[in-house]
């Protein structure tokens, strides 16, 4: 299976296995998609470059505020989370989710998503 | 006692009631520090500026990812933790904690402070 095709699937089990997860995409460090899941309301191409903004200014930040390098950025809002992690070296994984979902499980099941892209890359 | 004063206070008691909360800062919408609680080596201007810019760029990406208004940018480092929650309107509560706090918790807290925040302002 290509390497595109086995992240996909990765992706598209990340949100079937966890239904308050509505959307995911792996977004290299330059903000270009190297593969998604996302509802087709969403425009890739600019939700791409603002993911890998906010997570370099984020890194910046981390290490301004003497919190390490970076693993992390979670935004919250009224209706829902967004979440930025760093996955394989130079790409990041965005993953959306509703505002009832139990933030604990989403951590578990992103984390476990993150290892397996790793293996992939 | 001064509102300043009232501010000082509260944000110390947030840390010695939740010893993993390193630092804490009350910082206007625009970047300038308004109360805080910060260590000597941290730079209160830069801290300020930058919490500021990175709850704004949340701000859009919040919009644009259909996540709603925003309510909080969590930064997860190495080796610990930057939350950036949206206080009394045109106001944000900066907390550092370590690796070691309880999230739950330190949202409990963080969000029990806001309003007395919301109470002073």
């Amino acid at each position: 299976m290509a390497r595109i095709d086995e992240l996909n699937k990765v992706l598209r089990a990340l949100q079937s296995g966890t239904p308050d997860i509505e959307a995911s995409a792996l977004i290299s460090e330059d903000g270009l998609i190297i593969a998604s899941a996302l509802p087709q309301h969403i425009e890739e191409v600019r939700v791409a470059g603002m993911s890998s903004t906010l997570l370099s200014l984020g890194m910046r930040a981390a290490t301004e505020l003497g919190r390490g390098s970076i693993e992390q950025v979670m935004i919250r809002g009224e209706t829902g989370y967004a979440l930025m992690v760093t996955a394989a070296p130079g790409t990041l994984l965005l993953v959306l989710a509703t505002k009832a979902a139990r933030l604990g499980l989403i951590f578990l099941d992103v984390g476990r998503t993150v290892e397996l892209i790793k293996k992939i890359l």
